[in-house]
């Protein structure tokens, strides 16, 4: 958790209660305002505060350009027992991640594995929470979305890829769950925010200059440059990063009938939208599968829980304690269910100018 | 392909044979022993020689030391229409892959998708070929493999995970397939093996001394330091790499009932078998797909061919072409077809070697 954003705290349901009006006033049902909220502020109790509420603005902009549909009609489409499509209709991707992860848990229920593409959504916050929520009721998850295109390939200097985020989560016996929730970036474009506010140099490998040099300026990003995948250059395995965002492009974009590639719209509704689109809004994937249909449940459970200490018991290097994918989102949950969510004041401010323009108290706020 | 290795070419028939030959002088059966010799020179002929023929005499050393059985009864166990274990009886990975993707082809040509969590197998080569089975029907699919621990996660300076590669396959239109194969290190153990024999250094990411420190010493490896996950260290998405291995361990190994973590036993037959083992033998885990299970088929394989013209297409940043996974091993595949595979001497000898203890007349060695 960075100091510079340790502003203000607040409580977490008073985060959700929020959201939740701000959706209904602009148009969502009941419903769909609830669980957005919900799923849109559990990335700020992870501490994933890039994801949360300091991206609410942001959906509603979506909404007033016509871009995000506040009352979508979802269709779901299957031609075999564990596969289908999920058309979105321009849902906000909390609505059309969770009833494709619905979709694909009552497939895997029965028959051992599910498996749901899905087209015409918008951004779905943190990947990880729909893998958690296979994860909760004992299965596996995996998770997968693709996003606008801020990343090149190796050996180019053009933007084609978002940081596409990997996701995976499995139970185990006493632990928390393994969630890993990854961008296949090096880093994630927020933290490269953070270094501009800051005026510190990035690390080798986060980003490219607009000939496709390796850079530690972070403002290469707004002057043609690109992020690198993860990896960095190709003599770090930077292919590899690639490699891994184009996984996550194809399964999310080729095989859903979304966008791909340098087509995927941009979050921001005052960007245009990328002409001669192949596809429809963005694409997210999600994959779940019982981790009985492989080993009594049990035995399953205590040997992700022995894997999980092993990790966490191996020699340390220095202070740091060796975590396993998940531990640190779980530490900050629970601390901000204790103290709550930290906000940066710019994220206050834009907050404030949505309540008053959504017509919205908010004491809190104050 | 590096210019050390160009010592001497030889016609991948002949190196089918001879490995043929070998494994059925050691007690395979003639199926087994042409499947297993086929898969294994594919990956000469992909020009991931570190996986080839190079390895022949390894898997030999473990049939002796009775790690490896030529004989293996495989049992296959599924509670789940999509779903299964193999229990594959010590045989060597290119004989339970095989019959894991087999397996997978079947349940995911009737329900969709199909998944085969793979115990007590041995090394099966390059990942990618597995995944290729299924793309050359026209699915997509995964393959995973845990492999003995060599790997230290992030702030640990224990190896605690293999270099445990990611396989992924598309067909696409026209082009041959998109196939990812990666291992979750930054470099393949093989990569170091070049360096030492050069005394090159490594670049940064690569390997860590026993400290923990990241250093550029391809000897720290031999003095107790540790292979570094994609990523290299944690200001550099070390951690990811990290996120990376443990999804393929955890698949691979805690699914399946094999070992996992520390646990791996190692592919070279002089090094001890790690005590109490947590599992049987090394694990493998497969999922393959039907794309058409989204779109119909040629709208897929369209939308598949244009997202490889879109990246190929994108501007480059100097001489090199932007390639797609899987371009640089159907080049290979191709010059190797034409010209013949590339040997070391050290190989070279290391066959005469094994085709003299075998008995096996060897004229195309000489």
């Amino acid at each position: 958790m960075n100091p510079e954003i340790l502003e203000k705290r607040f409580s977490i349901e008073d985060l959700a209660a929020f959201s939740e009006k701000v959706f209904a006033v602009h148009g969502f049902s009941e419903e769909d305002a609830r669980l957005s909220a919900s799923l849109l502020v559990r990335a700020d109790l992870r501490g994933i505060d890039s994801h949360g509420i300091a991206r609410l603005s942001g959906y509603v902009r979506l909404i007033q350009a016509g871009r995000l549909n506040p009352r979508p009609k979802l269709r779901f489409e299957s031609k075999f027992p564990t596969q289908g499509l999920l058309h979105a209709d321009q849902a906000i991707g909390f609505i059309s991640g969770s009833r494709a992860m619905e979709k694909c848990i009552e497939m895997a229920e029965l028959y051992g594995c599910g498996m749901v593409a899905v087209r015409n959504s918008n951004h779905f916050g943190i990947a990880g929470q729909y893998a958690l929520m296979a994860a909760e009721k004992g299965l596996a998850a995996f998770a997968f979305t693709n996003a606008s295109p801020l990343v090149a390939p190796s050996n180019s200097t053009s933007r084609m890829l978002g940081t596409n985020p990997i996701a995976a989560a499995f139970p185990a016996m006493h632990s928390r769950p393994f969630v890993l929730d990854m961008a296949t970036t090096t880093a994630a474009n927020g933290k490269l925010e953070i270094l501009q506010r800051k005026k510190e140099e990035a690390p080798a490998g986060w980003i490219q200059n607009a000939s496709g040099k390796s850079s530690t300026n972070p403002d290469e990003l707004k002057k043609g440059g690109a992020l690198m995948p993860l990896g960095g250059e190709t003599k770090t395995g930077g292919h590899k990063g690639y490699g891994l965002g184009s996984l996550v492009d194809i399964l999310s974009g080729v095989l859903s009938g979304a966008n791909f590639g340098p087509w995927v719209p941009p979050f921001v509704s005052f960007l245009p939208l990328p002409q001669n689109p192949v596809g429809e809004g963005i694409g997210h994937f999600f994959i779940v599968f019982r981790p009985d249909g492989f080993l009594e449940a049990s035995e399953y459970q205590n040997r992700m829980e022995n894997w999980m200490t092993a990790m966490r018991n191996s020699a340390k290097s220095g202070g740091e304690d060796v975590l396993v994918a998940g531990d640190p989102e779980w530490q900050a949950e629970e601390e901000r269910k204790r103290n709550g969510v930290p906000l940066h004041e710019e994220v206050i401010r834009d907050l404030r100018l949505l309540a008053e323009e959504s017509g919205i108290k908010h004491s809190f706020l104050s």
